[in-house]
């Protein structure tokens, strides 16, 4: 693990499903926002040194500038990454079993959820969860390739 | 594992130094064209149908258009997973450890080697790299977290 964990995860008593239920949900979910979140803005930061080595120069402005993007995509990649790993969880729960198909369901909501909460078409939602599948799918069947 | 093993190790002998290194690499590079490979022409296949179903219809056209597309983006999946499990696996060899960061130079080679072999201008190969070294980076993360 490159970091701490951010999330300490609270001693809850297992008799109260909805603990149980809820606060692991919750800790992945801000674990990944947090973690995936600082991977995109690590991208755009290493996007904006490259032109700013590249043509030189370095404003204010430039800075200002490339601290809003980082902030942007960083929050983009952290939501998409929280929810899918809420998903993938909760699906863990409602099946039962762990396998690549938890990660393809999951892959397939968070890109449904995420197209609707940016307010796209039916076609577009659809064409979203069928790339979120694919790429979780992906993701997951690489773990056991690397 | 999904499917079972398509490429067999070959019982090769310890004293050789060239056979050690590339057959291992080799397999598993295959291994993650064949695996990547058939998610994204099963994606293809799925917005087809999705389309088919939509607009209704279906002639003989339509299903090789599609039969076309799955093999373009399988092989474009296919080619990119290879590259990168054959990259990651050279760099934990190369380093002698396995982290996050093998993930990370094996999605920046891969962005830079798939972007040259597209014909790309140097900046844009350095774009895809830092995507690339992203990505990747981030799915290694997912690993930990799902």
């Amino acid at each position: 693990m490159p970091w701490g964990r951010v999330t300490g995860s609270m001693s809850y008593p297992k008799v109260d499903v909805v603990f149980d239920m809820g606060n692991p949900f919750l800790n992945r979910t801000v674990d990944g926002f947090l973690k995936i979140g600082a991977v995109g803005a690590s991208k755009v930061a290493a996007e904006e040194t490259y032109h700013c080595i590249k043509r030189g120069g370095l404003s204010k402005g430039k800075v200002e500038d490339a601290l809003s993007k980082m902030c942007k995509e960083g929050f983009y990649w952290g939501t998409v990454a929280g929810v899918y790993v809420g998903m993938e969880h909760g699906m863990e729960r409602i099946r039962g079993t762990r396998d690549w198909k938890n990660a393809m369901l999951g892959g397939a909501i968070t890109g449904a959820l995420i197209s609707t909460a940016s307010n796209n078409g039916r076609d577009k939602i659809v064409a979203h969860a069928i790339s979120g599948a694919a790429v979780a799918t992906a993701a997951e069947f690489l773990n056991y390739l690397t």
